[in-house]
């Protein structure tokens, strides 16, 4: 029996390179999970096959600055001329719903969400070491030296901020690290802020 | 890889007939698990067949009064004229070696704790409801009505304290707490209260 019936929203961030995405999809693979993505709302153009609603949100540029000034967005960001943003009360209907919302974002898209919502639940993915994290970012591909270069200088100024997280998981396994991210989801649904409301109506007070 | 080398200081509570003692055993037939108990301290006698630094610490009178004074327990209760209590060093030892140590103990005794050790992580047992726990309280055995109400009472009145606690967990199936509580200990490790540490020597910071 589960005290708290709200989805929690599961941030997992950390510093580029540390295996966000690889660890994500682990999660989702995790065996009786309740787990949901949230669909992003985006100004670029739809390309062929995506599906508005499932791929994205594609709104135009007017509706989205609307929506930031409105605050309707968890987080948002540009990228090469467009929007990115994660809508509010999209994510809001999963969470009633009792489904756990896993954002997968980038360190300082996971600092806003926190602003926005304080009870979501913070994850830094960290790597088992600089040297390991600086050899993933090298051996991702043909990039010249000095992208590889700002990358590593961006993954150093990011390891400063774990401090601003719930938890610090370690990537050392990928399938570890779903393990402790499933506990965390276990634990966070146990926390005596999220359960005293449903255990008082339990024992009639 | 985990972030937090020290062992963490469970307080397995709740209210009088929830189930600790239960659900304490099924956590310790948990696999993979690193847990161990805290020998009390007492002043009663030593039984035949009992071990001395096994089943208590015996110890006199004036000697458990004095560690009383120097704070020398983590909490202490007197019980027909003898007191009982648990060494604030010994509990450090296992810690330090990394042994996670499970405490359970009564209402009073958690709260001593919490004051006295506040990173301890506390976690009350519930029943399912509250006709639940009257009904395991009944069925224990064939003390007369005046006893059991007596116990109601108690437990109404703990049942109050919840809030003061880290976590709720149901005693809804043994096993199903034991796996809330082992998920718990996963995810305090994480805590980055308690992994920034050894995280930060990891980035060379």
């Amino acid at each position: 029996m589960k005290l708290n019936d709200r989805g929690l929203l599961i941030v997992l961030s950390g510093p580029s390179g540390v295996g966000k995405g690889t660890v994500r999809k682990a999660l989702f693979n995790q065996p009786n999970n309740n787990l949901t993505y949230s669909v992003s709302a985006t100004t670029r153009k739809m390309r062929p096959g995506e599906v508005d609603g499932k791929d994205y949100y594609f709104i135009s540029k007017e509706e989205f600055e609307d929506k930031i000034n409105k605050g309707e967005f968890l987080e948002h960001a540009e990228f090469v001329g467009n929007y990115y943003g994660t809508p509010l009360d999209k994510v809001n209907e999963k969470l009633d719903e009792g489904q756990e919302v896993v954002l997968e974002i980038e360190v300082m898209g996971a600092l806003q969400v926190k602003e926005k919502m304080p009870d979501c639940v913070m994850i830094f993915l960290v790597p088992p070491s600089k040297e390991d994290l600086y050899h993933r970012l090298k051996a991702r591909g043909t990039e010249p030296e000095e992208i590889i270069q700002e990358r590593i200088e961006k993954a150093n100024r990011e390891f400063k901020v774990a401090y601003k997280y719930d938890y610090i998981v370690v990537n050392d396994e990928v399938n570890n690290a779903a393990d402790r991210i499933m506990a965390i989801i276990r634990a966070e649904h146990a926390k005596t802020s999220r359960s005293i409301h449903k255990y008082l109506e339990l024992i009639g007070e």
